[in-house]
């Protein structure tokens, strides 16, 4: 096989086989495949897109490039996965409602991304948590909690990391064949027999429409199953951040008030994704799944569980004794009306420049900055009214990003 | 600008300014746009096409890419290029004919590639003669003698060579606009006044059919006449050689025997040739064009002028007196019928497989080696009759290429 006919072929519409798809894969793992010409491939993939088939044999090709986890000895075990929000933190809730309600959650989380926090760093805010623990542990951990979260091994598919890392720079991330086999190699390499996905859409999500994420989620459980997995989805709004919260000890604060009890749109999107998980888990329906994520969430049996969660792991519990943290500023809304519009990806994005993720690979985090909101779209806002609580590094910072957050609402 | 911005843009097919375009090219060439991005537009530019806005954009960044020959000193210069076939050797044998017709040639011409042969191998099996001669001499030797033929300079278009070994190596040279913008980037910077182009189609040739031949060649012209360029094509069928030998020292003896008066395609094809430069530099009608070019080769002042021509630059004029080279081999053909099909391209890589050109940059040609053929397409053959003489290296050479020059034939 020559790599220049594979790509001229795909470059003229046509379909490829999968031993050609995993010629391409393969080789470009090891090196004998340069950078131009997977990008030259990628390329014709983002325009012509991929048959069905293709999807599968892509997937399957990078699956195959790296570790593949084997959770067979601790039973069935349901994963969850988002394409990434602002102020999303319903892994965190989501585990120990699910494992509370009988469901095994092994969950290998990752750090955050661009405008996206990431789990990893969420939980990181409990000083001492353990994220990179070994898979022995990790199940030992599972059984007894019912679920575990953990950082994603380096090793998982790593033909996905390399394609994506091109990708990135050569305009070929817009694909919806390669956005859902690269999220779905990484999630078979992950070992769950079950897999729930939260597809995010709207000016703080990747996917811009409604329709649109939900072609990615339906192309994603079509590789699932044809993979073996039971599948699940929901599709999820992201023109607002999904809580109140962002920046990383902020996020984790707002999960223990959340298990708390605290009502909202986290708490609906976090109960719609457990419903879905236990579901799955139990093969109960949907109803049944859903009452028994709003008893194990109501009566305070998650929050108990979480707690020991993250003391299994070495996690610090003082945030579960309240938010010590002060805000270094509350900004004011200059003008009286309607919340008509949230700049969501900019918020994040604010918000991980301050310091909540990392802008290049030796960055240290900042688990303490972020900011606070109080409103969500349509609410009515008077003038002087605190927007947002800013916590800062310094007062210099909060005031350096205090102009950038308020132009972040638009108020009409 | 953002190259991740316009290779985007280009993959959603839409058309790029100017500036992105100049922007791209300006970038790769210096290297702060990687191989990686470079292949990914060219890819979208394969798929999508380009305007002639576009095309012209790009010709014009790639010509000003390098060193822009200028010569306007010694006057209206006429300029000929094909697109490379097999025993082709016009350009000799038209430079002298269009110098005795009136007309200023000055010749940049490159080496041979694939399983085409250069006219700088050609000449230089004239022993002796300089190809490489600074612009100062040439320009003076073509007021002599009215042509000059000289190596192409290195500086020529880099960005054109830089895009097209890249393009070699991600299935990315198919595509039309991107070679008329290559070709005619080096053409433009070549400094002449009128240039006449020769594109090659059938299975000898890049192009494979006359239709897509044509098309090359009108776009070219479009090229050139927006660059302020007189311009002018034929069109020439590539399913057989050109001429009846190939090789180095053989097709440049097949030059003489032209000059000497020898009729056939190739004659046919340099006079068309010869009348479209001449009635472009001359300015009168295409009759009284080829009328002069004729007269020029029939009263053997073209010879004449050749043979000053390889004198002026120290060329050896023995091969004027005859061919000395014996063959090594007659290949005669087994089966008796009509000469139906030739693989002229396999024929054209065999020779150069022999030697007669460079496989790596390092090799070193062999000038003498190559094919005498007998016989054009639809010719009678007998069984029994010599259809190839091998000029081979040695014996064991001429034997192992022998079965694979008689599969180059079907007869039927």
């Amino acid at each position: 096989m020559d790599i220049k006919n594979i790509i001229d072929k795909k470059s003229k519409n046509k379909e490829l086989t999968k031993d050609e798809i995993e010629f391409f894969v393969d080789g470009y793992t090891n090196g004998a495949i340069t950078d131009y010409q997977a990008s030259a491939l990628l390329m014709a993939i983002k325009i012509f897109g991929m048959t069905e088939k293709e999807t599968f044999a892509l997937t399957n090709a990078m699956l195959h490039s790296g570790e593949i986890i084997d959770l067979a000895d601790i039973g069935m075990v349901v994963d969850k996965h988002s394409t990434g929000g602002v102020s999303d933190t319903t892994t965190l809730a989501l585990a120990p409602i699910c494992a509370e309600a009988g469901i095994k959650m092994l969950k290998l989380s990752g750090r955050g991304l661009g405008f996206t926090g990431g789990t990893i760093d969420k939980v990181e805010s409990f000083k001492g948590y353990q994220v990179e623990i070994d898979m022995g542990k990790a199940k030992e951990l599972t059984l007894k909690n019912g679920a575990c979260v953990i950082a994603a091994s380096k090793n998982l598919a790593p033909a996905d990391k390399k394609l994506y890392a091109l990708r990135d720079t050569t305009a070929t991330v817009e694909s919806l064949p390669l956005i859902a086999s690269s999220i779905m190699s990484k999630k078979l390499a992950s070992g769950a027999d079950a897999i729930v996905l939260d597809v995010k859409y709207g000016n703080g999500a990747f996917m811009k429409t409604k329709k649109d994420a939900v072609q990615l989620a339906k192309l994603m459980v079509k590789i699932g199953e044809n993979a073996g997995k039971k599948m699940d989805y929901i599709v999820d709004d992201m023109n607002e951040p999904l809580g109140y919260n962002i920046g990383n000890r902020l996020e984790a604060y707002e999960v223990i008030e959340l298990l708390n009890g605290k009502k909202g749109k986290l708490r609906d999107v976090t109960l719609a994704l457990c419903a879905k998980c236990i579901r799955l888990g139990l093969d109960i329906s949907y109803e049944q799944a859903y009452q028994k994520a709003v008893d194990a969430l109501d009566s305070k049996r998650a929050l108990k569980r979480f707690k020991q969660m993250i003391a299994d792991q070495g996690g610090d519990l003082e945030l579960f004794k309240g938010l010590k943290l002060k805000p270094t500023l509350k900004i004011k809304a200059t003008a009286s009306g309607i919340l008509n519009k949230i700049d969501c990806a900019e918020l994040g994005r604010l918000v991980g420049l301050m310091g909540a993720t990392r802008q290049k690979i030796t960055d240290q985090i900042d688990y303490n900055v972020g900011v606070r909101t109080f409103h969500k779209l349509g609410d009515k806002i008077e003038k002087g009214d605190v927007v947002f609580e800013v916590f800062a590094k310094n007062k210099e910072q909060a005031n350096e990003f205090a102009e950038k957050f308020l132009n972040c609402y638009h108020i009409v």
